[in-house]
C-alpha cells in the first residue's frame, strides 16, 4: 500500500488514521460481532455513536443550545430547495449574494419558490472577489439572506460574516465548515455536504436555529421538513449510518488535532505557503483578490495552458493527485481541506518549482 | 474478532466477504493510493465502479433497456413523496393496496398530493395476509397503483404481482428486492432502500420505465425529479459514493452465489426451515396466512410473552442478535435477507428448540 497526496475538491482526502480505524473495526465494531453498517440505527450501540458525533460537533463549533444539529441526506443541492421551503415562513422574497457557481445554483433553485433579490454579485469581475459589507443591498423584507462563504470552484472566501440586521443569515459552508472558527450565533442556518471537511459523500449536516422551524410551504415533502428531522433526532427514517459514524470519527480526530483553532492555524499556514509559491513565480497565477483567497480551494493557472496536461501527468507520477481544475473552468486547483497534511502542500510547492524550472 | 449471526431488519447483515473486501481496500483502492471514499465521483475510476454496479444490477434483475436505474439518497421514505410528485402526470388519484405499516406510510404521504383510493386493505384481519387479485378494486383513472410486495414489520409477502390493466404498477421492494426473480416489465417503478438486500443505509435504488419521466407537480424540488437524475446518470450532484460502491460489491457477490435464481432457492429453504420449526411447536406462533408468509422477515411470538426478554437475552448470549420484534408490535422477528447464511437459520431453530425445552 502506498498512500498518495489527494487534492480532490470532493469527495476529498480523509485522515489516514480515521480510514485505518474504520478498516480495523469494519467486520466487528467494538466486539459486537457486527459491522457498524449492519446495526439498526435504533440500537443502543448505534444511537450512542450518533449522539457522540453530534456532541463532538457541538463542542468543536461551540454550537449554542438553541440550534438543532441535523444529519441528513441529499447533499447541499437538496438544501437549495429545503432552505426556501422551510425559511420563507410567509414571506415572498429572499436576498442572495452571488459569488460564483455554487451561489448561482442556490439562486436558481430558490427562484422556483420566491423572489430572489441579488444583494450583490461579483460576476462582472469574473467572480474573483467577494463583495464588501458596504456593497450589499439588503432588504428588511427578505425572509433570509443566503451566501456561500467559500466558493469551491472559484476559490473565493469571505473574510467577514455579513451583518443582516436581524434577517436570518443562511450559509452554504460545504467547503469551509470546520476549517476555521466561526460564531454560529450569527447564523440562522448553516448547511454543508459532508464530502469535504466532515466525512464521506451522502451525508449533509444542517445547523439551524430552532425558532426558524415548523412552517413549510404547502406541498413540501415530509423529508424536506427540518422540523420533522429535528423532532426525530435525524432518525425519522433510516439515516446514512456509516457516513454519520465516519463523521464522528473525524470529529474525534479533529479534537485530537486541537480542535478548530488548531486546524485553522494549520490551514492558514498551508494556504499561505501555496499562495506564496504562486505569487513568487511568473509562471503560476491565481486570479482572486488577496483578501478573498480561499484557504481550502486554490485555483491556479500556468503561463502556458498547453502545459496543463503535462503538469497533471507529472504531478500524478509524483504522487500528487487530482490537481486538475473544475471541468467548467480548466487550469489547476489544489483543494487543501483539513485532512490534507502540510507535507502535501510542501510536496506540491516543491513539484511546482521543479516543473517551472524544467518546463516553464 | 468473532462474527455473530445478525437477524436485524435493517440496516441488516452484509456478506462477510464483501465487508472483508471493503476493509482490505479501504486505504488504497486498486493501487490508486486513495480510498474509494476519497475519489471524485466524476473520476474515471469511480465512474467505472458506478457503471459496473448498474450493469450488474441490470444483469441480476434482467432489467429491460427502457428502464432507468437510479442510485439516489433519502430512503424509501423520500420515495413516498417522489412517486406522486413524478407519476401523477396530470391525473388526480392513485390506487394503494394497504397491507401494513409501510403501506400506510406511503399512503399518508401520497394523500398530501392526490386522492388515494384504497384498492384493498387487510387491516381488518390485523394485516395477517395480502389481498388476492380478485379482492382489488382498481380504477382505470388512477395515475398508478402502489403496493408493498413485502411488509418488513408484518412479515407479509405477496405471492403474485397485481395485474393493473395498463395502469403503472409501483412497488416498494425495500425488503425483498433481489430475494427472488421478478419480471421487471410488469412494473412502472420499483424502489428500494438499500439497507436490507443491497448495501448500507443512505442509498436508494429506483428502477423506472423511461416513458413515465419528465412531468412533475409544480414546486417539485429539483432533487425530487427522477428525470434530472436519469439525465445525469445519478450524478446531478455528488452521489453517496461509498454506498454505491458497496452495493456494487454485493451485486458481484450475488452473481458469485449464482444470481437471483440461486439465492431465491436458498431463501426459500431458509424460510421453510424456520416456519417448519415454528409450526411444529406449540410454543412458537406466526400469525400470517400460509400463502403470504414472507421469506425475508419472519415474526413470531412465544406462548408466554413474559419470556420474551429471556429469549432475547439467551439468544444474544448464543450469538443470535437482533431478534426483538419491531417496537410497534413486540414479540420476535428474524429477518433473513440474502446475506444471512443458512447456518444462521439452523442455529436459530436449534436455539428455539432448546429454549422451548428448557423454558417453555
Amino acid at each position: 500500500m502506498s498512500r498518495k497526496f489527494n487534492f480532490s475538491a470532493g469527495p476529498a482526502a480523509l485522515p489516514e488514521e480515521v480510514l485505518a480505524q474504520a478498516r480495523d473495526e469494519m467486520l466487528d465494531w467494538h466486539g459486537t460481532g457486527l459491522s457498524i453498517m449492519e446495526m439498526s440505527h435504533r440500537s443502543d450501540e448505534y444511537v450512542s455513536v450518533a449522539q457522540q458525533a453530534e456532541q463532538d460537533l457541538r463542542d468543536l463549533m461551540a454550537i449554542p443550545n438553541n440550534y438543532k444539529v441535523l444529519f441528513l441526506q441529499g447533499g447541499a443541492t437538496s438544501q437549495f430547495s429545503m432552505v426556501p421551503l422551510n425559511l420563507l415562513r410567509g414571506k415572498t422574497s429572499a436576498d442572495f449574494i452571488n459569488t460564483g457557481v455554487w451561489s448561482k445554483k442556490a439562486i436558481a433553485e430558490a427562484k422556483r419558490y420566491c423572489n430572489v433579490n441579488i444583494a450583490a454579485s461579483t460576476e462582472a469581475n469574473n467572480f474573483s472577489s467577494a463583495p464588501t459589507q458596504q456593497e450589499l443591498t439588503l432588504s428588511s423584507e427578505a425572509a433570509y439572506v443566503h451566501y456561500t462563504p467559500n466558493e469551491t470552484i472559484g476559490g473565493v472566501e469571505f473574510d467577514y460574516v455579513p451583518e443582516t440586521n436581524g434577517v436570518p443569515l443562511v450559509a452554504d459552508m460545504s467547503s469551509n465548515i470546520l476549517s476555521r472558527p466561526i460564531d454560529v450565533s450569527k447564523f440562522g442556518l448553516i448547511y454543508a455536504g459532508a464530502q469535504k471537511n466532515i466525512g464521506p459523500a451522502g451525508l449533509t449536516v444542517v445547523i439551524v436555529r430552532d425558532d426558524l422551524l415548523g412552517e413549510t410551504l404547502p406541498g413540501t415533502p415530509t423529508m424536506f421538513d427540518y422540523a420533522v428531522h429535528a423532532a426525530a433526532d435525524s432518525m425519522n427514517n433510516t439515516p446514512p449510518t456509516f457516513g454519520w459514524y465516519l463523521a464522528g470519527l473525524i470529529f474525534q480526530w479533529l479534537k485530537r488535532q486541537g480542535g478548530v483553532e488548531a486546524i485553522s492555524a494549520m490551514n492558514q499556514r498551508k494556504a499561505e505557503k501555496l499562495y506564496a509559491a504562486i505569487d513568487a513565480s511568473e509562471f503560476y497565477a491565481n486570479p482572486v483578490a488577496i483578501a478573498n483567497r480561499s484557504w481550502m480551494n486554490i485555483p491556479f493557472t500556468l503561463a502556458d495552458a498547453a502545459l496543463d496536461k503535462v503538469f497533471i501527468q507529472e504531478a500524478d507520477q509524483a504522487g500528487l493527485l487530482n490537481l486538475q481544475g473544475h471541468r467548467s473552468v480548466g487550469g489547476m486547483r489544489a483543494s487543501i481541506y483539513n485532512a490534507v497534511p502540510e507535507a502535501a502542500v510542501d510536496a506540491l510547492t516543491e513539484f511546482m518549482a521543479h516543473f517551472e524550472k524544467t518546463r516553464g
